[in-house]
């Protein structure tokens, strides 16, 4: 029997949406048949106090010392790491003097990852802008800053729709859960097809494989891969990628002991006939796997990066700053990342 | 009071799944609320009555004479335009002797349309590769086909999911229809940056804006455009294409009346907010828009052939040679094709 897992969720932005939705999650009982969890939130109690006064929200913010275990999950209590702002914040309004306040809620939640306090880590939405505004140049998002934290070379962009989540809304239509990893992400279109190597494929995959063993449970996972070109190529007509550089990968891959369909055509891919018993999908880039995912699961679907030493979620939307303080914004995408975290946490053994 | 449009449904290659779906959809009742048209075969009537018999279902075959008007439509019953095979056929076996027949079908079909005995034309699939093979060295499919014989410069291919149709499926979720427009189609990945050039946008955008109107009885279009890259550029930081050609483009044809929202990112155009009101998406290219459609109307999606003077779907499937013969292919795209041609003839006056 394991504890509940304790997750570190980061606020993000200040002055975007990020902290209500985790007062909007943390004053809202959790669904029937919810994974048993801790969350702490990481950022400033007194801002995370004016949000749910702003609210209507009764909420109780319990600040924790170092190393001091959250109590037992409650609605209407949140259990706070707590990291002062750097200026006072107003809904909407960026601030550049605040984003060392964004970087040290990474900072503090990595730590307590390594340190054992947490199980997983959970990222509200930062703004990237407003970061290399404050003069971090390298700045790229979470998941590069992740990477260079924990000191990998290579981590994996997954986005997911949560099986369960989907069950209790009223539109579900009973698929299965999607997930569609990525071969390359922020990339410019045309520079996608040079990027698309045997070498980074084989990365890739090896991650997918290993990460959908260890965190996913899936004993022996089964990923279908995207062609590049439309038709998968259609046999050297529309493209030789397939041909010279995504076949010949799949078949060593396959050699390694991996499961692997395709190369497919993504048109056809994400049809019942050939995402029956399929793990995963990997698409070759960013706008050919995320229309459909964010279709399939629109407001519950969240973002996991694989191949880091710890388990990291996050919500697939942004700072939405024009929602910012008005009690709008929609909490699904954060339960599913705290939901998948909590999952992937238990199952990796980090419980 | 309009007369009921005749639609001319070509049945494809012999080989594959064609004529069986042109014999389900003969021998099936119409739904409840289903537009009221006549179909008229194009093929070969031992054929039909073959495969008829195979599938076990009673059809009465009536060949016309040219400019003999079809009887009222009556489930059992088909009509036909006689093409006569070339060549024995077996389900599954293809033969490039048949290559002939198929492009007969098609011409017997447009002559059809031009000469006022039909008011559309909906074809089944045909198999690229043996019309190569039988010596038509420049075929490259039916929409090119189609725009030679009409003499257009520029035609548009856009998919669309049927609202009527999807409402009586047990798993419809209240989507409105879709329908996704393409401004590049069957190209090699890397060639489709430098394929989006202000001229084409301007001709295919021109198309869509009026043919929705023409066809689809929108009187003032609203149209999504899609950028290039991820997150559309993401203000030039991902790509300069949304900056360079896109915008500009659009900006232009707003001057014209054109009704365009965009270029927005991609993988959050799909979803509620903002589909909301939109009546196409042009997605730029093939993976960009058609995974997502036919996630959302799989089996129940077809393909409509924009710029020419006459009404042309498709079914959004192949051949399925290994299905063929069988019974099992599924004839809900067909389906689909019919009925919108049915609506667009309607609509466009022809009928």
């Amino acid at each position: 029997m394991s504890v509940s897992p304790v997750l570190a969720l980061t606020t993000g932005e200040p002055a975007g949406v990020g902290p209500e939705l985790a007062v909007m999650l943390a004053t809202e009982a959790p669904a029937a048949g919810a994974a048993d969890h801790r969350v702490v939130a990481v950022g400033d109690p007194d801002l995370l106090a004016e949000r749910a006064a702003a609210l209507g929200r009764p909420l109780e913010l319990v600040e924790l010392a170092p190393h001091e275990a959250p109590p037992a999950p409650c609605p209407g209590r949140l259990p706070v790491w707590p990291v002062p702002l750097r200026a006072p914040c107003r809904p909407g309004v960026l601030d550049t003097r605040n984003a060392d306040y964004v970087l040290e809620t990474l900072d503090r939640a990595i730590r307590g990852c390594r340190d054992g306090e947490a199980a997983g880590l959970v990222t509200a939405p930062l703004h990237k802008a407003v970061i290399l505004e404050a003069g971090h140049a390298g700045f790229r998002g979470h998941t590069e800053y992740l990477r260079d934290a924990c000191g990998v070379d290579e981590v994996v962009m997954m986005l997911a729709t949560d099986r369960a989540l989907h069950a209790e809304a009223p539109d579900w239509r009973g698929d299965p859960a999607l997930r569609v990893a990525l071969a390359t992400t922020h990339l410019p279109l045309r520079e996608v097809s040079d990027a698309v190597t045997p070498e980074r494929l084989t990365r890739v995959l090896r991650i997918l494989d290993a990460d959908l063993r260890r965190w996913f449970g899936v004993a022996a996972p089964r990923i279908a891969v995207c062609g590049l070109n439309p038709h998968a190529g259609e046999g050297g007509h529309l493209g030789r990628e397939e041909l010279e550089v995504i076949a010949p990968t799949l078949a060593r891959l396959r050699q390694e002991g991996l499961t692997l369909d395709g190369p497919l055509p993504a048109d056809t891919l994400f049809t019942p006939r050939h995402l029956a018993g399929v793990d995963a999908v990997l698409a070759m880039y960013h706008d050919q796997g995320l229309p459909v995912l964010k279709y399939a699961g629109f407001g519950r679907a969240a973002n996991i990066t694989l191949g880091l030493p710890l388990v990291r979620t996050s919500v697939d939307h942004g700072t939405a700053l024009d929602l910012a303080g008005r009690g709008e914004a929609d909490p699904g995408s954060l339960a599913v990342a705290v939901a998948l975290a909590a999952d992937m946490a238990r199952r990796g053994g980090h419980a």
